[in-house]
């Protein structure tokens, strides 16, 4: 029996309702706040990802040659496409210009809980700009996403990738091993950090100033320890945050997130409902489009793993209730079936959702399979009604039954 | 400069805008119908699309090798995934399975008009039935697909692709190169069938009614010629159409098919805006489980081309209204920023679709930005205004300006 394959997944049609439920409470979102969607292609040229990512993301890719010969891979994250298209396409828009894409990306990596190979990302970049105002827009439509979908508790942990990177050179950490550095305080490997940090004769007193700094958590208070420009930004971040609404924020020096193509603000939101593998949303303000060809450009965004949150609201306990159809028509003989077929038409031409019985069945198990198909009623359609040009409509949760004119259904059943 | 690949496509705000209208319009005929949504991974093992179209697809195959030396490939169509699905995780649900899904197909072939290498399809299947009921309810979906996407010219062509085997096998063509005539004349090469007919046999004078045959088009009553089972299921189907209110369908003998295992009715929409290449619907009745390892199942189904028929509705002159946003919100100093980012927020809980300006800009360039997003109103948050707890509110279409409380602006926008 051939399976899907390894890491990816079916959606059957219960779960599927959930997840374009919740994918279209995020687009709802996303256009409230002004930003409009986009598409890229499953594809890209596989260059795009490794002058994002580094060579290091070539061991997680789907990559291949087409029958062209050209290196493609499905892309792994969406940022690096939005990117490129405004490169190569929307450049002269008018700034800043503010976008969302949703859909499927794909990591060749081992498969565990809430990991898959093919996974789902929505993600949002505000395009030309780079000030508080911007970077607060970005965090505050991720927190109204993540509200707005109902997932009780999360935090997001705002920090800059600045303070640390000036730390790090006033100790004395050369430019060119700045990433090495970051990428093991990323994750607080602090064991792994400090032979790195000696070698480059990083004094005992500058380095544990450094893994304090990566420490620092709490309110906007926490910032009056920050000397700085870096300092100065985050704390206007956090006002208008406040200004807008949105609870729930850390301040957090110690995210770093991995990537070099950070400039200032850094963000996460996790979810402790998810236990270790809690990350749920990441982003900060950057630059990529002059790695792809066109001139440098501010920007700020995110991505939010829409598996990791359908998972974490999942742990939460919250439900989701399924929609069932609105009526099924179920004729008592053939004789009667050509009215049936009339009756289903005209409730579909009204938007009503409508199934009909297309097996021949015996009123019992077109019953049975009403329930099955959670129709909210059931339409009879039998020679003595029709006679009065009606039917009978049996309301299925509370069993009650009316005799109603087919010139009234769609009134009745709206 | 990274360019998107080659037969791909960026979808930019305003395109991709009338594109989720388009699909959410088919979404919403399909749930109409009873059909619940489902999707499957973008690749798969490729034995899955040899089995269903033979080897030749291969050549039109993105098919590689992914890290663990299995052979995959990006789906071609999205029948054979539906199936393989039905056979591993849906085959004991109550009968019929009336499912539908949407998303990407790839074809490695010669980009044109209309054709791409990353295309979109619309696809539904209705399972474990055959009979002309659900044979009917397929075409009626179809149909009202069509009709709700405002497509104004098209014509459904309806088939049944035994009475061509049956007329093959009548004149003495050979079972197993039944399929080798039948592609010449799907594509109506009678002069490439000929010599292949004589070849086996055949008499002048059956190839002449084979090729009649193929040529037979007209209303239900051409099905008077056509004697046997398949000339009454067809007749049952088309009224059963009529009663379903089902109109600008013809019967055409002539409809073949490409595939093998198309089992009886078959069918084909085209709109004759796009000319030569104007097919926009196919599908019919087939078995395809037990190739993939399950119980033959009865199916029947059908895929629109999302690229083809939104091409074909342009190509008719149709517009798409875009739909802007609803409020754009100007401070008129920095002095009053915060309070613009309350008003902003505010309205966004409410679910009216607003946009902040993030740049500074001095109020004609905020209009003009204004303008640039569509913003349906302007709200101008002033010092003198907030004095009075209220806001200036233009209305960008009739120029009005409203002095309005912050208090009613949610209700003064709805």
């Amino acid at each position: 029996m051939i399976q899907k394959p390894r890491g990816t997944r079916d959606f059957l049609p219960d779960e599927m309702e959930r997840r374009r439920h919740y994918e279209g409470v995020l687009r709802h979102i996303a256009r409230t706040f002004g930003f409009r969607e986009i598409a890229t292609p499953i594809f890209e040229e596989t260059e795009l990802f490794v002058l994002r990512s580094g060579p290091n993301i070539l061991n997680e890719l789907y990559a291949f040659k087409d029958k062209g010969d050209r290196d493609i891979a499905l892309r792994p994250e969406m940022t690096a496409p939005a990117i490129r298209m405004f490169v190569n396409g929307m450049s002269n828009e008018p700034k800043p210009i503010k976008i969302f894409y949703f859909g499927q990306c794909f990591r060749y990596e081992r498969p565990q809980s809430g990991r898959y190979r093919e996974f789902f990302q929505f993600g949002a970049e505000l395009i030309g700009n780079k000030n508080p105002e911007s970077d607060a827009e970005i965090i505050a439509l991720a927190a109204s996403m993540i509200e707005a979908l109902g997932l009780r508790e999360y935090r997001i942990r705002i920090g800059h990738i600045g303070v640390l990177r000036q730390k790090l050179a006033d100790a004395g950490v050369p430019k060119e091993r700045t990433a090495e550095v970051l990428q093991k305080l990323d994750k607080k490997l602090y064991d792994e950090a400090e032979p790195i940090l000696m070698d480059m004769g990083v004094s005992d007193l500058a380095r544990q100033e450094i893994f304090d700094l990566t420490e620092t958590v709490g309110g906007k208070d926490v910032l009056s320890e920050v000397p700085g420009e870096a300092g100065e930004y985050l704390r206007s971040v956090a006002e208008i945050l406040e200004r807008m609404g949105v609870r729930d924020i850390d301040i957090d020096l110690g995210v770093v997130r991995g990537l070099d193509y950070y400039t200032g603000m850094v963000f996460e939101a996790e979810a402790p409902a998810l236990g270790a593998e809690k990350q749920i949303c990441g982003g900060g303000s950057y630059t990529l489009s002059e790695l792809f060809g066109g001139e440098q450009v501010f920007s700020t965004g995110f991505a939010i793993g829409f598996d990791r949150i359908l998972l974490a609201m999942e742990k939460e306990g919250t439900q989701y209730e399924l929609r069932g159809i609105d009526a099924y028509v179920v004729p008592t003989s053939d004789i009667v079936r050509g009215e049936a077929y009339s009756v289903v038409s005209m409730l579909r031409e009204a938007g009503i959702s409508s199934d009909i019985d297309l097996m021949g069945r015996k009123m019992a198990k077109a019953m049975k399979h009403a329930s099955a198909v959670r129709a909210g009623n059931v339409i009879i359609v039998g020679e003595k009604e029709l006679s009065e040009d009606s039917v009978t409509v049996r309301n299925m949760s509370s069993g009650e039954q009316t005799l109603v004119k087919i010139s009234d259904i769609v009134r009745f059943l709206s």
